[in-house]
């Protein structure tokens, strides 16, 4: 059984994955062994995944059939489960929980070989909605604290199946980056009575050397001191705490948003592997948090500088928020071969 | 010129380091390049290094001439310099501050070709001193807050060079990682009037199912919330905040059990790329604090895994420390072919 376990000095919980260690794929040099092989997400290997917990389909079409043009469904090689009860306990000086949890794993569609940066917005936007509907049925799971979803895209970003899909893991604790930023976003609230975020796409509006895109209701910038080349974030322009109160007309947009992101990255770094994940408000708030604003924050994998990063918490960004933004926005407006050849020489490495 | 910017919400600073973003050995595809050319690190190349700040040598040789045994040297694409002034300044709700401080590499013996494993042990004790030689000179200059020594050990793990070296950082800031030690350490030293590491000592030697290697002033063991598999720590077993205070003596028994640790690590998981990273007291605190214990830590680079963990600060570690322990016990001790098969199984993955 999967287990969490806490870290004495720090405070950190991480999960010890037995289920997954048997698991050989997730070591590297299996990799290659996957290419072409068979793929369990792909229409008529619906019977090759565990039952399907969501799906949007015609109402012609069965459970676990062809047809659908997405799909959600238990990861089979979870990382937490809810076989166990969730229960807390001491190893002398250490403490545990039970591996209680939820990991499934979103299907984006029935195409193996799209990406984010190809599909129709609309297909973005049941994506999205898919997203919603799990935290909304997750969430009545009192004991799960908090939803992340990411998705891992790219053999250097840690994705061990081809076929586009995002993760989503329902824990019973709030992740360590999460605490942080809710901790420090308040502590600016406590000072300031605004929210660190609002004054963020305040600022980056007014300095405009950063944003990658903007449309009525988000902004999607490089973020002023951003730990990764290419670091891209996606914000709601309005105060809003909880990615899962989306509404209708901002799915639309943030569709469009985040494909659009996508676009330019893929075009000016030549479809990178990266990650993306969401933050939200943990959701045992369920008020109106006025000092935490979800977001999506996406790093592209383009430097293997992750060394000591690991282990001291200190990031080393050989490319400027500015540089960056600038040259997406010079890819995206002109043919390639006529980018500033002083910023495209800063970059060139990456292609 | 570089400089450190501060994330407005979780008060992390980044280094942006501009002169890094000239180097294209930065980027992955380039590194192929660099095999069997030039390397400016071996005997007879010290003019393609800047002036050596430290070497151990005859003393009938003269600076960065040949002769050496070990030579530490500025980095010549450094993330911080001393040229600005340190200053801090703002623009509109961000912060940061000019990029001061010294990055230097310390080559750790003239042959290109060894590793930690294959080093006489007097060799490995040259590199300790010279790491607690650089931590006492860079000290004398009060605007350094914090001395990060760490190392790159392979593609995997980030390093740009092939020729071993170790890398030191003297930086205005704490890395956040530290900080979150010290602040927890506090926590606990504040609740049990007991220092958290000098418990965890206590513990691990009662446990004895994550110990790697022991002898009179250290224990190597795999921490019970490892994040990562076979994540190593190495800890002095009496209480000591400050690295550069160790005892010549400790010095010989250090060398041992890091020499030693690497030794298993090479057997079991065949040469792994890693990163260590030493943990030490920021040393504007002078006298001796008593809920903080310095120690290194070794973090082999086996999985891909590491996706959306950047971006949550959750970790998912497919391997439990007690297994990986066990596993590197038992090649210790005998030939690979007779490895328990079950143990063997669950990390065959990564040879």
């Amino acid at each position: 059984m999967p287990e969490l376990r806490k870290d004495p000095v720090t405070g950190r919980w991480v999960i010890i994955a037995t289920e997954r260690a048997k698991r050989p794929a997730q070591y590297s040099r299996i990799e290659e062994e996957r290419k072409g092989g068979f793929c369990p997400f792909c229409p008529g290997n619906e019977r090759s995944t565990p039952p399907e917990v969501l799906s949007y389909r015609p109402s012609t079409t069965g459970k676990d059939t062809e047809g659908w043009w997405l799909r959600t469904v238990p990861n089979k090689f979870p990382a937490l489960t809810t076989e166990d009860a969730l229960q807390r306990s001491g190893d002398g000086m250490y403490d545990r929980i039970t591996g209680y949890g939820a990991h499934e794993v979103l299907i984006e569609s029935p195409n193996h070989d799209h990406t984010f940066a190809d599909l129709p917005d609309e297909q973005v936007q049941e994506i999205i909605w898919a997203m919603r509907d799990r935290c909304v049925d997750l969430r009545k799971d009192p004991r799960m604290k908090y939803i992340l979803i990411f998705k891992n895209w790219g053999r250097e970003a840690g994705a061990s199946l081809e076929h586009p899909h995002c993760q989503i893991i329902a824990m019973p604790i709030v992740p360590k980056r999460v605490q942080e930023e809710l901790a420090g976003s308040q502590r600016y609230y406590d000072y300031k009575e605004r929210c660190v975020f609002c004054d963020m796409i305040s600022q980056e509006s007014k300095d405009n050397t950063r944003i990658v895109m903007e449309n009525d209701s988000f902004l999607s910038f490089m973020p002023f001191a951003s730990r990764f080349p290419f670091e891209t974030w996606v914000m709601p322009k309005e105060h809003s705490c909880f990615f899962h109160d989306i509404q209708k007309n901002q799915v639309v947009e943030l569709a469009r948003i985040f494909k659009g992101t996508f676009v330019q990255l893929k075009d000016a770094l030549d479809d990178p592997s990266y990650n993306f994940v969401i933050h939200s408000t943990p959701y045992d708030d369920t008020g109106n948090v006025p000092y935490y604003h979800w977001h999506i924050e996406i790093i592209p994998k383009l430097t293997k500088v992750a060394g000591f990063e690991w282990g001291s918490g200190f990031y080393i960004n050989p490319t400027p928020p500015e540089e960056a933004a600038k040259f997406l926005r010079e890819v995206a407006s002109q043919p390639k071969d006529q980018v500033d050849p002083e910023i495209a020489a800063k970059v060139y490495g990456i292609h």
